[in-house]
This record gives C-alpha cells, structure tokens and sequence, in this order.
C-alpha cells in the first residue's frame, strides 16, 4: 500500500496547466462539417411546417434534417422513451430540438438554422409543477403528468404526531441550478466506410451515447464506438444531453459520411440542457421534549420539465434521503416528479437530494430551537449510528462515521453553540448522508468492467467504462492499479475512455467511479498479480505467502528483486500478464409504494458548520469560514477529496446564495449567460477547513466508498441555519438573496 | 458448426470494391506535416558533414533530424540490435536513411530532402555474399561478415554418399524478388499531449513497430500505441520495415508535437525495402537405384545485405525445409546468412524455404530421370507419411496430407508421366511442406492474444494481435467466432488491430494468424459461452450437456429460443459477456549446431503440377495450366484458400519467369520501377486449379493449420521440371527467362 492515501498530484494536472488537454474542440478532422440546432421558440405547440429548401442554396450549407431522416427510432433512450430526438408533431418546451443545419463552418450553420421557417400553432402550456400535477385537461405524460411517484410508509406518522411536543410544520421551494461546467456540450461524430461510426466527445456516460446512437441510426452496438474526450466539468450535465448532442452530429455524418462537429455556445447550453429540478417541499416533523425525532410527514415535488430523462431516479434519490441521517420511526413521505413545458431537469450533484435536505435540516433546527436544546445536541440525540436502522429500513451494520463527522467538526472548529459571538455573526450546522452509487433505483447497471495489460517492460495500462470529469478518476484509479500490481505510480496510465475497450459498465454518476472501476481494476490486477507472485516464487524459491510486491520491488523473505525480473520471466515463458475485471454491486432494493428496502449499498456521512457575517443594511450573507467533514470510508488521495470537498463547497454557496435561474411566464430559461446568472467566484469563497473522516467500507477498495456529490449537497441547509443563527431570519426558499434577507428583517 | 467450412465473403470486400477503405494515406490530420527521408548515395562510407541549416530556410520547411535528434537509442531492434534508425558514422548500403525533413506537404518535404548536402567519403563495399563470407579485411558484421550459420548433420551424409547409385550434384542461384504490394510503405505519427504517440500505418507486426517506437523515443511500451490501417498487402514487407518508417515519422511527430505523415513513392520503396533473399545453393543428393533418396549435402548461402535483420530466422527456415518432405538419414546441410552492403533483404512469403526448395525440387527430378523412374514414382517412393521423421527428426504423429496432394493432383489432371504430349509442352511435379508457424525459430513470440465483448444486443467485437494483410484473417477469425459463440456470421466484427488492445501476441508472419488467432479467440469464446450456456440451462430447464447454441439460436432438448434472449437475461443479471483469450504455441526445438529438434508444431503440405510450353524459337515459357493441391488442415473459408492458392500461384509464376531484380556494380537496386521490374499480371495468370485437402490438426481451430505462404512456394521449381520435361534445359538460375532457355537450347 505505497500509493494509496497518499496526496499525489492528479494525472492530467501538467496538462490542464499547460493547456495541452484534447478537449472535444481541439480535434480537428479532414473534411469535417459543423452542425447547428434548429430550436423551438416556444413552450408547447402543433408543428405545422418545417421550412429549409431554401436554406439549402446559402453558401456553405450541406444539409438539412429533421425526424423524417432518422433512419432507426426518433428517440432519446434514458428511463423511460418519451423524448424525440428531434420533434415530430409536438414541440413542448423552448428550445426543444426541430432540425440540424450542417454547413461547412460554425457560423454559417448557426446562421443557417436561425433562418429556417417554423409553422408551429401555439398551445396552453403547462409551466408550474403544481398546477401540471394532475391536470385536468393538458396531458403532458400520461393521465396525471406524473413521470414517477414514490413513498416512504413507515409506522404511523398521523398517529405518532399525536405524541410529539413540537410539531414544525413549513414549505420550502428551492430552483434551478445550472452546473456552468467550464466547457460547454460538445460532441463530434465520425463516420466509417465500413458502416460504423465513432462518437468523440465531451460527456460522462459513453454507454448513454451509445444506446442513443444505436437507437436513431438503427445500428448494432458492435458498430458505434464511443470515446470520452478531455472533459471540462459535468456535475450530472454530461449525463444525458451528450446522448442528444450525439445524435444531432451522428445523424448528420451518417447521411453525408462526414465528420460533424457541434460544440453549443454558452447560452444555447443554459437555454437547451438540463439544470437541477426546481422542487416543492411540504415538511412536517414532530420531535419530543426530550429532543428525540418521531414523526415526519413531508410531500416532495421536483419539476422535470417536459420529458421524463431521469426525474425518476432523481426521484429515487429524493425520496430516499428525505428524512436525513436521522432515526425516525413514523414516516408518510409523498415524492412526485411531474412534467412542465420547460427545458427537461436532470442529474447535478446530488441528485434531487439537495433540494429536500434543504428541508430536512431547516426543520432540524426549527425543532431543537422549539425544543430548546442546541441544534448539536440534538442532532446527537437523532443521528444514525452502526445498528441504527434508517427510515428505509436499512440495517447499517459498518461504515457510520456520521458521528465523528460531527464531533470533528466541532472539535476543529472549536465552536460551542453556547459560546458568545459577534453581532451580525452566525453559525449553522447540517449533518446529512448520501447512499453510494445506483442504489435500487439503477440496480441493472450496477456492474463494471476494467482491463489492465501489464507489458514487458514493466508499464501498464487499463481501461475502465467510467470517465474522468474532473473529479479525479484517473489519478484515484492509477493508485489503486499500481498498488495492486505493486508497480511505482508512473508506470500506470489510463487509455481514454472507449465503449470499445470494456463491457457497458453503466454511468459515471452517483459518486460509484472509485468504488465500481476501483473493485474492477482490483479484480483484473489481482489475475495478473497471481501470475507474478507465482513465478516470483519460483524465482526466489521462497513460499507465495512470504511474497510481497510494492513499487516495483519484490520481498521474498530478506530477498528484494526487481520486479522487472519476475515480468520478464513471466514475458519469456509466454504467461499473460492482461486480464479483465468484472465488478457487481452488492444486492440494493427499494419498495416504490412503502419506500422500504436497503436502498443503497453503503452511505457516506458528512457534518457541515458554516460560519456566516449578514450585514443588516443590506441583507447581504457572507459565508466567513466553513468546516467541512465527510466519511468516506478511506481517501485513496487525500488531497482530491479536500479537493472535492473545496469545490462542492462553493457550488453550495452559490446553490445557498445566489444561483436564482427561473423561466418566464412563456416558460423560457431566464438566465442565458453568467452576467445573470450568478455564480461564486474565488472572490466568493470563503476559508474552507476539510475533515476526513475514515470509516472503511469493506467492500470498498481499500476500504473507500463514493464521495464525488455530498460535498454540496448539506451547504445550502448550514448557511440557512448560520444565517438564522446570525439574524433570526429563516429563509424557506433558494436562493438565501439579500433581498430576502431585508425583507425578513424588516417585516 | 455453421460458417466454418464455408465460402463467405470476405469482410472487406465490399470496402475494398468500392474504394472505401482507410488506408494510410486516406488519413489527413489537423496540422499534419510530411516527412521526406535523406539516403545515402553510396554503398559504403564513412560521413563526414552533412550540412542542413540552408534546407530550413525553404519555404516549408518545418525540421531537419539526424541520428543526434534521437532521444532514445538510434537502433532498429529486430533480432539482432545492429541496424542503425539513421546512420550515424557509416553508411552500409545505398539509400540508407541518413536524417528526416519534414515539411508543410509532401513535394515541399522531398524537395529539401534532395538537397541536404552530404560529405561522404567513399569505402570498399562488399557486395557479393560468397566474397563477403570470412573476408580477411573488410568487417561489415562480426568477424567474419556471418549474420548467422546452421547446419543440420543427421547420419552420416559422406559416407551414405558411397552406397548411391546416383549422386547428383549443382549449384543454383536464386534472385531479388520484390513484395510488389499494390499499396507502398506508409505511416503516420500523432503525438499527444499526455506524453504519448500513436502510429497508424501499413503494416504486418504492430508490435514490432511499438518495440521501435519505445527504443528509438525511450518510451515505456504504455505511452506508445500503434493501430494498424487498412494494409494493401505486405506479403513479409510489411514485416520490419514498418519499424523503420514508423521511426521516421515518430522522431519529427515527437520533436515538433504535431502529427507527421511518410507514404514512400514507388521507387523509393523499391530501392530501400527489403525484399526476398538472392541466393546461392551448392546441392548433392544421392539415391539408391530402386530410388530411395540416401543422402543431402547442401550448402546454402543467403545475401543479407547490410543489416542483420530477419535473416537470421529466414535462415532457419531455409535449413529447417533444407531436404524437402523426403525422408532422408544421412545428411550434412551448412547455411549461412551472410552481410553485403546492399539493402538488406526479409521476409517474403516462404521466408527462406523458395529458394532452397528450387534446388531440393530441381534435384528430385535429375536423381528420378537417372534412376530411370518417374518424377512421380520417386517422390512416392520419398515423401513423409504419418509416423515418418522429418530430416530434423521430428517424429510426424498427424496432419500429414501430402501423399493425398499428389494424389488428388494426378487424379485431377490426369496426368500421367508415361503419357505422351504435343511438342514443346512439358509437365512438372513439385511436392513441398512448409513448417507453420514461428516454431523454434521464435519460439518466444509464439503466443497470442484476443478480446471479445458480446453486447447485450447480441452483437460481437473482438480484438487480436495479428493483422489483416489481404490474406482474408478478419473473415476466417469472424467466422470462427461466430461459431464459438453461435453467433449469425453478421453479428460478428472485428476492431482495428491496435497494440494497446491486447498484449503482445507476436507477429503476423509464418502462416500464423488462423491458427494462433483463431485459438485465441476460441479461448476467450469458451469462457463467454459457458455463461451463456449456464444461462440457457437456467431459462430452458435442460441440463448443459443437451444445449447447444448455433447461428443465433439455442437448441435444448427440443426447445430452441433465440439466443438474444439469453444473453438478455445474462445482460440483467449483470453477468459478464466478455473475455479474453490467450494462446501459447506448442513446444518446438532446434539444435542450431546439429539441426536436430521439432522444428515446428506442423507442417502443411503440398503438391504443385505445372503444364508449360516452351517456344522453342524464343525460349518463351508459357503456363498452360497449373494444378496445385494443399493439405491445409481445414479451410475455414474453401473461396479464400483458392484465393491465396491462385494469388501465391501467380507470385510463384513471376519469380520463376520474369522477376529479375539485381543490383548493380555500385550496389544498387537496378530494378526501380515495375516498367523495369516485371511481375505477372491477369495477362499472364494460366488456368490454375487449386484443390483443397484436409487433413485435421488437432490442435489448431477446427483442424486449421496455417497456409498463407506455401502456395508460393512449389511453384518455380514445379515450372523448372516442366521446362525440362518439355524442351530438355535444365534451368538453375531463376528466373527461367526466354535468354536462358534459348541459350540452353542453342549450346
């Protein structure tokens, strides 16, 4: 173990430093065309006419396609088929896809789809959640408009309010988030002469994009190969879109055998693609004069725009998280993702639980104040623990470091609850859980694959199906594969992700990348591993039980060799030193009508404290420090989970403070560019103190369970808490505006 | 057992039809730049200057790169390390590389080649091989100018010698012979920022290329990955001369970081590749008057040019296949591979074996006519059968089909010996083997990888080490994949070769690919199939041993379902669907010193009848009308086995009447153009009937052995028994041109 736990610096640091990384808009190909989207302009309509004959003599202008040209299925597969590829009869948000303009050069074809003439007759949009849930008259999905609908039935909620002393009882609506990923969407397709056709792109799941270009083109999976470029940020933005933008390039190249290009500008990709669900939370707890939580009632409600995508499992993870890392045993919790007329909702950090622990830990606080006893204490009255069932449930019999979470963070921090503070000042806690990977809601996809070629010279190479998106991948799993094979860190390298390499191994979501290729790699190197240390037994004569291998010297007994030597034995007696690693993710279940069952397969535990300063004339917030703790089981690089844990800091305070996208009353995304839509910046951050917190996960290698999305997901909820903290305003809805803060202050 | 056995299309064929498919030259990279290279004049001499800061000046011009331009080793490795990437001191032979320009285009870059001013003084060359062999004073390799020498002693040959009857004794010389691939040598370089170079030509042995690669960058065998593009034959030119142009291209991609392209012009490749060995063998056979061959001494002499490169196991080929299928106890072979300053020489199908195989045949025949028997009955009364010892000793336990060639040869012709013929009109027997495989010649390359990935749609990738050079492998291995999984033939592709998709699995060379590719994709098939087989045991309640699975159906007991629904329900299950395969050659052995050993894991086997007139005014050599008959094991794929029978009829034909490729005083090639150099075209193609015969080996894929080369390799001396037999000259020097016939008529 030389490698892992150590902070050693990320693979593709020199190059993104450098600027030398191959993002998708750095490659260039020989005749390679570039495509523009043809948009709807408005909310929900009847598609009359498509105009392009005469965009077809402008200058540089090589196509034109709408749905009639997809030769295989005019669909974007996610969960469920509802989504066209391009829209047939109906358009039913702004900015739904129509058609493609392929020309010779970008400008011309975004010019060229700009003038092509739509004929579409305008019809009553549906733009709030709540008025769309069950619609009597406009069917926008199904009878109701519900995509998906989940609850979480456990013992007697109405009863057991009964017995409570305090009773909180609110609504709490958060918004949009868009993920402003550094690069925007972009994808390039390639088409083969012998009937195969290459995706190269921006993205997280190459296995999505494959079944999307499968889908539209009609084609054998053998025949699309789909490779991850250099990815600029994702956040769950890059888990679907790239299937659409596949599709716009793949049906282009496949009809004219050319390379298309398609890299949306940064207002096309805010207007088009899919942002965090706007959510509606209804909260009810009850807790006893003894500061022990007993009841929860809560309806959850997430706008998922006008097609499915993945509101359903965005839903799943809701719904699962809806009660915090807490002991309840009387729960009625209603979730519902319902369709709008607005751009389609989908996967960002956290994945639909953001917006109900935002709920969840305003209540928490609400309570203790009520109750009278310090948000601290109690949440360690409530919190879970090894042998705590949670309100799915679930037995936790390892891995619940919640607790140190909480204790560190106060010990780090040294604040007591009780301790004076300056005036304007304001402290706030969160504590909250995330379940790792799929979990029952994406149980078919929880398998991954990996393959490892140790060569003669004593490098190697893997392959995984899980992408790098900035989270640290490579560098998490070149330590992880060097250990195993106990060869020194630069001696391992990752091939770039590529459909072709490895079986489907599902999604890069769900902060699996580490836990899934991780366990994969560790299957592949342990073949390899057999192999050295059998013939290292032989070369040294000593038993395989006194062998050890580690950064590329072998110990048997007092012997040290090269392991150099041992490959080149094995590389002369012809042995093969490659194999493949095949993972599948321990048994997860979940009731959809009781919301029971062991949703995930293991949870990571955080505790924030955030520090706030609200300047009264202004109702300004500023987040002054944060202490951040997070379980994740063991940190295979120290140095990327603080990374990690820094960076969906400053998401959540902008998720907290200033993120505020909302649509028109024509359903039209507001926020088109970063001049309105705030994001923070390094002016905005605050001092960050990240704690790790390791309680192994046996199954996890090395112990390490997932980690990428809970660093965000309990900020919003501690800055609420600190502000109300600093200023006796309690802010129930997203984002925490001065605005909101005076009006508070001076009603 | 659906597809092998039968005559499918070849997978490229309608690619290759329609001009579709990428070859090298076919791709054209962002900012790619074109590499021209700088050879020497002469063919030997020490450099003195060479002078290239003008050359930069040139419009264009992007470098100019010496040997001191080389961060790694300047070495070509193959089998001996002593061939220079660009001559540093010394030039060895004439259009040796000296330095690289690159430049904006092609022309700009062979313009400024030209002009490099070059102070070379001049050396005393060596250029023929049986003056160059222990030459007192001039040195060109070790002490005594010997790549390497064998023998094979068996009995005692001198002795044996006094009970013949008969001894015939000659000498004979073989020539040049040129590839003549449609498509000229040609690669490209694609550096990356990561640190990494990717190499995509025309080639046979990617992993070849990559070892070079590695040596001359000193880079680890991870950083380097070469994928072979489509490959308009190599015939063994595309054996190691890859290497060098790779070098080529690498060495600028690498210095300016942008991708670098090389496609030699015809006469570039002619004069500076390597082509088939001259020649010169010294032959005495003896046999008793009842016509049992007694004894063989030979002595054989190949010209290896100026660098060692693959004569060495060319070489043991040739003494390997010294004595022909005969039985034969006494006998004393010595060969040698000896250095001359002229380009060296390689591989070409037969490797060695063509040359000496003239020889043993033309022998054959002289001892029958002596003996007073027919060609026919003397080869009878020689040939190997099962249980027979080949002239290395190795014991002969199954596969030995060459009685029935020559069988199904006369019975097909109806030829007989004793029948009579129109005047000028001749027939001529050859029976040969040919040694499959690497055997111990390169014993520690004999071993193979592959990949297959089977999606959940149920369509197929597979990957391997070995290349499709025009010989059909892509077809044959997807057949023989398909069965193994049963599989539709369509459901089944193949990728590009590329180093970085499976381990090092040796070169494509000795007839290999069938056997050692197909074995491993049979391996890694059964691993995929017992999952699938276990699955369909489970859906159909029939135990394994009742299941089978053909052509996309599963067969248990009398139920048959599609296999799609199979490999669905091991898709939901998460089961893993790919494997790899991995294949290790059967033990070989040779003595060099006594030529003793199992020089290979098989032999193929073989009988050649040729039909040709002779213009007795001209000396013009007319094939009427060739019967060729081959022990293949199995053919996978009967069309493509006629087809390499018919194609290495062809090849065989011109080295036996028209190709006359030799050097001129100076040492170079004299023969630069195919209006100077003449090969068979459809003009020249005789009725040729191959007839396929199929004596299984066990342990190749259904039985396969390998089969590219020998349809070569019978042919000329099957020709120069015909001339004989028509016309009364006895030609030994090929090629049988009208001069020689003429002259042997007129003397």
């Amino acid at each position: 173990m030389s490698v892992v736990g150590k902070r050693v610096i990320r693979s593709e640091a020199a190059d993104r430093v450098k600027g030398a990384g191959l993002f998708t808009d750095d490659y260039k190909y020989h005749g390679m065309l570039h495509a523009a989207v043809v948009r709807s302009p408005i909310a929900r309509g009847e598609i009359k006419k498509i105009s392009s004959d005469s965009i077809l003599r402008h200058e540089g202008v090589k196509g034109v396609f709408t749905y009639k040209d997809i030769p295989g299925k005019n669909c974007i597969p996610i969960v469920i088929d509802d989504q066209p590829f391009l829209a047939e009869k109906f358009v039913n948000y702004i900015s739904e896809p129509i058609g493609v303009v392929v020309a010779d050069d970008r400008r011309s074809a975004r010019a060229a789809a700009k003038k092509i003439e739509l004929n579409i007759k305008p019809l009553t949009p549906l733009l709030d959640p709540l008025q769309s849930r069950n619609h009597p008259d406009i069917h926008l999905f199904g009878n109701d408009n519900i995509f998906k609908q989940m609850r979480i039935v456990r013992g007697d909620a109405a009863k057991a309010f009964k017995g409570c002393d305090v009773i909180i009882e609110n609504e709490y609506r958060t918004p949009y988030q868009e993920h402003a990923y550094i690069e925007p969407q972009a994808m390039i397709a390639i088409p083969y002469p012998d009937g195969s056709i290459e995706i190269r792109g921006s993205m997280q799941c190459p296995f999505y994009v494959r079944k999307a270009i499968t889908t539209i083109l009609g084609l054998a999976e053998s025949k699309v190969r789909v490779i991850q470029c250099a990815t600029g940020g994702a956040f769950g933005g890059k888990e679907d879109v790239p299937s659409l933008l596949a599709c716009q390039v793949a049906l282009p190249a496949w009809k004219l055998g050319r390379p298309v290009k398609l890299v949306y500008d940064r207002s096309e990709d805010m207007i088009s693609t899919s942002k965090r669900h706007p959510a509606w939370v209804h909260y009810k707890s009850g807790a006893t004069k003894e500061g022990i939580l007993r009841a929860v009632e809560a309806e959850y409600v997430i706008d998922g725009g006008a097609y499915a995508t993945l509101s359903a499992v965005v839903l799943f993870r809701g719904t699962a998280h809806s009660v915090g890392p807490y002991r309840c045993e009387n729960v009625n919790v209603k979730t519902y993702a319902v369709a709008t007329n607005k751009v389609p909702t989908g996967a960002f950090r956290g994945f639909g639980s953001p917006q109900i622990l935002f709920a969840v830990e305003s209540q928490m606080d609400q309570l203790a104040e009520r109750i009278g006893i310090s948000p601290l204490e109690f949440r360690k009255r409530n919190i879970l623990r090894v042998g705590d069932t949670t309100v799915t449930g679930q037995k936790l019999e390892n891995s619940v470091g919640l607790e140190e979470t909480l204790d560190k963070v106060v010990q780090v921090s040294g604040w007591s609850p009780k301790a004076s503070k300056e005036d304007g000042v304001g402290y706030g806690l969160s504590t909250i859980y995330y379940g790792v990977g799929l979990g029952a809601g994406g149980k078919a996809l929880a398998r991954t694959g990996a393959r490892v070629i140790l060569h003669a010279d004593g490098s190697a190479l893997f392959s995984v199906g899980t992408t790098e998106i900035g989270q640290g991948m490579t560098t998490v799993l070149s330590q992880i594969t060097a250990d195993e094979l106990g060869l020194p860190l630069k001696s391992v390298g990752m091939l770039p992700t590529d459909t072709s390499r490895v079986p489907d191994s599902g999604p890069t979501v769900a902060s699996r990348s580490t836990l899934m290729s991780g366990n994969a790699l560790k299957d592949a190197c342990i073949k390899i591993k057999s192999v050295l240390l059998e013939e290292a037994s032989l070369l040294t004569n000593h038993p395989i039980s006194e062998i050890s291998i580690d950064e590329g010297s072998v110990f048997a007994g007092n012997d040290k060799l090269p392991l150099l030597n041992v490959i080149k034995s094995c590389s002369l007696k012809r042995l093969p030193l490659s194999a493949e690693g095949w993972v599948i993710s321990p048994p997860a279940s979940f009731d959809d009508s009781t919301g029971q069952g062991d949703a995930y397969i293991v949870y990571a535990w955080a505790t924030n404290l955030a520090k706030v300063k609200v300047t009264r004339e202004t109702g300004e917030v500023t987040v002054l420090k944060l202490w951040s703790a997070h379980d994740v089981g063991k940190a295979i690089n120290p140095a990327l989970v603080e990374g990690q844990i820094e960076g969906g800091a400053l998401q959540g305070i902008g998720y907290a403070l200033m993120e505020d996208m909302t649509a028109d009353k024509n359903g039209a995304i507001k926020n088109s560019e970063f001049s309105t839509y705030i994001i923070p910046t390094a002016e905005d951050q605050p001092e960050i103190i990240p704690i790790i917190v390791e309680h192994p996960y046996p199954w996890g290698p090395s112990g390490a369970k997932g980690f990428g999305e809970q660093p965000l997901m309990g900020i919003a909820p501690a800055i609420a808490n600190a502000v109300y903290n600093a200023c006796g305003v309690r802010v129930k809805e997203l984002p925490i505006t001065p605005e909101k803060i005076w009006a508070g202050l001076n009603k």
